[in-house]
């Protein structure tokens, strides 16, 4: 679901075997301050355990790759079945809901089948590889990196439900913080313009096709709408308004009772915020995260402001020599005004891959830019994550328009 | 929600008093065939009792052009409560659900509300109008006239639950058939068009800014596709296939099991369909209807074809001078593939009315042309109705694209 | 459900004929005041239409006496399917949930049905009966007037949905209130004693086998609980606490919130009630009524009684030479604290009209004495009512023993 | 909410603390079999992880015993709240289907925990107990004893959502089948007899106050109904015949479409069944197990009998000199047809030991005998075990009465 580039973007990647097993390493670094329980526990349906993670990544290999290669590892009884995520053509697969059940197999055996699923592809990378095939691996590891940021989201939500407000880890860099600057618009003057990926190297498929699109001059914010800017608009009496919101907005509001962010707890002390830190004080200046689509709009509407489209966002990171657009990539993903469609021309492919991006194209928004937890390498002006306009969990925030 | 042009687009219109009485008048008649049970049944919170529809209809004019200039009737206790529909603004309002609850004020009670609106209506008339009053008349009317629609599609829902199959008219004139022609796809060039109203009459504001749009080329259906080829869809093994549905359709599909399209019954004597003449055998050559958006999408992929986005089908509309496409208006309402949002420049407005249409720019779908159940005079090729996917009471079927 | 004693219990009761008549006449009364709308509406699918009512108690006579002898009335063409209630044995039935969605047939053909039916009961009432038939007559009899009971519980609850507290009746006699007497527990000494119907006339199967049980001695309250009573209960600190409330009952409140009653509203004119004449003044002398199982018993516990047991009510009743009990019957049915099971030698038996109680022995609790809205000489000391421990919208109250 | 007897009604049993002792490492000793993930999951709201038992049982001793006296451990932050269960009382806690979230504190920290508070227990028994603290022990042990069993049922209920079905130990004594005899109904007299615990050592309160009940003649099955027996029921065409059935019964029936026991699997081999051994095939001539009230109740009406009740049960083993009644302790808890309530005169105690069972006497059945995961010594004739009537996960079976 998540996207992001590939390694092989990065000119300094030599060869592909490199970047295969520098990211599976990265997988595994990234489960190291947990235990096998932390890795177990699943709080919600839409949240997958760590433990799945690690293994549905390895199933993508050994399913797309290995399988049809006749390099599929033995002895690993059940793992097609268990570690399936959404593929119908690929088979049957464990109900989301329940992936938190699976005890066993253990970590352990998870681990043992990183280690032969990474044994069958090096031995297929010693072989001539077919350009199919070259690309599959390169999917393969733009599946995993996505799945490594959402690792952490994850995570991140399931140790949430403990009281214990446990931390990740206490030293995590979460580019929370970047020194503020005085938010300004900057003008675009727009017309009949390009979008879409047009690079030779990796893209997903519903970055393309490459298209001509018509927008009207606008102008976008500077900098991300900051927690101090969103304190302001909750601490509002406007803020329990119907009136400045979304109808379907404004259903889920009252249906979770949203009266903050996701995460955020009012104490004693102040406003407190749980990240993969644990429970600490709020930064002012930092950009507000976990907020909804429903929130950001809202937001827009009562500064009298509104998001950007997916396309303005897009011709603004390419039309803006003068670097005058800060916070775009690496922070957090920016929610943009655009339901997530197909580009015009976009046709979704008929094999098992076709099912990665194709079939969500329904009720979800367009998000750009990118956060402190994706991959390094993943970030490019024509990516599209795309997330239901209720969920608050992903690393989100939001950039205003005019 | 539904959207209709006023009768005062209608160039034979003398006055305005004389279209307004046309309009409460025929609300009027189409209840004639009911009993006050049936004008009382609500059968899903989506769909209101014929009752309120006439209630509501009355309290628009009432709240937003009698209390303004204190003409409001008195008498009619509990009335600005009980029909209220989603103006959050205007006050509280009875839960939507339970409409169907409200068997006091009983039917006679809400025609002495009409002729008391009437009246103060008429009065309003006789006065010098500003130009504020009037197009909050014409908003009125066009209001009343969505409602007429709605109140044959909510009757035939509502009837629809009756194991004895009532018939609401045995002689309704349904327009379900249309002398078959052959199946085409006419092309049309594109390129960058303007889409929206540019009439100097009535529009609602969902319908503006007119705007420029880009279009690729591409090719439109003459036709709407019809019963006899969506049995071949639902008798094929593939429709129950999930690789050729949204994810969302499929989870909607194999919740609310979706085999027929609504009101479909498979009996002894072949398909048959309840409508408002009651229960008859299917019309082959007749277009489609009661399918929702996700049937729609799912149908166009299995032929290997697309559904037309809003901008191509008006932009076809208007561009087909030898007039090669068939059953556009007064048919059944077209799903498109674009979703319902504003065009560029799109503000709500602060007011009442101002919740008519912007709020709900989220989940749902454009629908163009307009059905046999829409008003006269009511259609035109910038109008946008819209519903969310999964939902299937609406007058609607599709035209292909490619 | 409900159960009551026939008026051939009455002693003035000259013929079956005359009963039968007299009691169909009832019902119809019953519904005087009512318009069509108000018989159609149905606010919860655990209460019915009163439409349904009218139509449901002919059905029964129809099923179990007039088909069975070829006098079932022709022309009410699925009136079997529609008015069934829970006979599974008789055929498939409409789904309770969906009652009110049933405007056709409409109040005039139900009327005609029961003239139909009324006509096929004289004439077999005309011919030599079996004893089999003469006790379905009664049964029949009985069946009705426990409906008349339901159909103005019924009434009440589909009616408080509307904001405007429309009244059945504002004459309606409610036998709310009775010169207040001081409380005292009137002492019975136990011991080994027959339990159950004893009568040569109509009883339910609930109430039989006779048999013997042992009690403890024990104290009865000699009147019910007042709305004062409950209002020093309501509003004391330990109404919320949990540790006075069995487990599923703490549940019940909290997840239906009850803070009052079923019916009453806090207003600045103090605690009113809704009634079948209205919104009114809570009379505190009154017996409180519309409390839940749970509510009873924890109000029994906060002022450091219990409830009886329906083995102790029956024994006292009997037991009460110097008639120091005082609102026993034809005020409000009476919480026990007995779960509804079988007398100890109970069965089944094995045709339709077996399905009349044993089916429901699960879960529920026993009511003993009878209410206001009780048929006429229904009353007696073995009867057996019964509802689930969470339901409000019966005419019940309570009775403290210790 | 599971009862049990104590080792302390051993007459072997030396001492308190040897007592104590034993019982805290066979809870350990039932986890062995397990890893951390294993004790962490939570399949359902009902059932714990093992990890919480585990904690839980020292959370009481810790709670009742330890905290009184000053002789709480330090460092364990929240466990208090964590490891409450539902003692409203004693404060907050953990919402019951959140368990399985609570990857940290760990299970070694858990074990530490075990640890601390055992000592702490050992030093408090080094002093001079009151009778009140010494029975505080006795119930905390027993308490514990009941958490074993439950340790065992929940663990075979979390492990039965893995599709690997894995064991939990493939050479676990399920005590599951008995030399089979031909089944008899062994007849007793009844009478006016005496019901409740009548010893001298621990009892749980819900087993007193001994008191007189009056027995009409019955008769007993002198064995439990097998899985032969069962599968006659479940393949024959009334076990889909809501005439059978409870209403409540039937409508759960429906809901989780029980066609099987909890457990079972048609498969091309046959029935197989999961138990701690794993997926095995089904031994005909053992006790059938997993089945709720509702599917015992209508099995006995298929052959004509029914469940005894508590009473009659008790009485019968009390009254079976000849020992002809078989798999009365030790097999499995047998579901009598008594619905759980208080004995007569029993009262709730009111500190949070009272907590215990009085709360929980509404809409369940009682059990009698005990299981094969029953502790030692923990089986009495007076003893209550119950559970609601839908559920199916307990080690539970059925003996037949006439």
């Amino acid at each position: 679901m998540l996207d992001s580039a590939l390694d092989t973007n990065n000119p300094l990647t030599i060869d592909l075997s490199t970047t295969y097993t520098t990211c599976r390493l990265h997988s595994v670094a990234l489960a190291t301050p947990l235990s096998e329980a932390d890795m177990q526990i699943q709080a919600a349906q839409f949240a997958s355990p760590g433990k799945w993670h690690l293994a549905h990544t390895s199933w993508f290999f050994d399913t797309f790759l290995l399988k049809p290669n006749d390099l599929s590892p033995t002895g690993f009884i059940g793992f097609d079945y268990l570690f399936n995520s959404y593929y119908e053509s690929v088979g049957q697969r464990q109900a989301q809901a329940n992936r938190g059940l699976i005890s066993r197999p253990s970590l352990s055996e998870i681990m043992d089948y990183r280690h032969a699923v990474d044994d069958g592809i090096q031995t297929l990378l010693g072989t001539a590889l077919t350009l199919d095939q070259i690309n599959l691996i390169k999917l393969g590891i733009n599946h995993e990196q996505q799945h490594q940021e959402l690792f952490l989201t994850d995570i991140l939500y399931h140790l949430s439900h403990n009281p214990l407000f446990p931390a990740y880890d206490a030293y995590a860099n979460l580019n929370t913080h970047t020194e503020p600057s005085e938010l300004e618009f900057i003008p675009f003057e727009g017309g009949l313009s390009y979008i879409g990926f047009d690079g030779s190297d990796f893209s997903y498929d519903n970055e393309t096709p490459r298209h001509q699109h018509f927008l009207q001059p606008f102008k976008l914010a500077n900098q991300l709408v900051t927690n101090a800017n969103w304190i302001n608009f909750i601490e509002d009496e406007d803020f329990n308004n119907p009136l400045l919101w979304l109808s379907d907005g404004w259903i889920a509001k009252q249906k979770e009772n949203w009266q903050m962010p996701l995460y955020w707890h009012r104490t004693d002390l102040g406003y407190q915020t749980f990240s993969l830190k644990g429970l600490t004080a709020l930064d002012m200046e930092a950009p507000v995260r976990h907020i909804s689509y429903f929130e950001a709009e809202a937001y827009a509407r009562w500064v009298g402001k509104r998001l950007p489209t997916e396309f303005e966002w897009e011709y603004a990171l390419i039309n803006d020599p003068s670097n005058q657009l800060k916070q775009t990539f690496n922070q957090l993903w920016q929610w943009t005004s655009s339901p997530y469609i197909g580009y015009p021309g976009f046709e979704v492919s008929e094999d098992a891959v076709g099912e990665y991006n194709g079939k969500f194209m329904n009720g979800q928004y367009v998000l750009k830019g990118s956060s402190f937890a994706t991959a390094l390498y993943h970030s490019r002006v024509s990516y599209r994550n795309f997330f239901y306009p209720h969920l608050r969990w992903q690393f989100c925030g939001l950039r205003l328009a005019e």
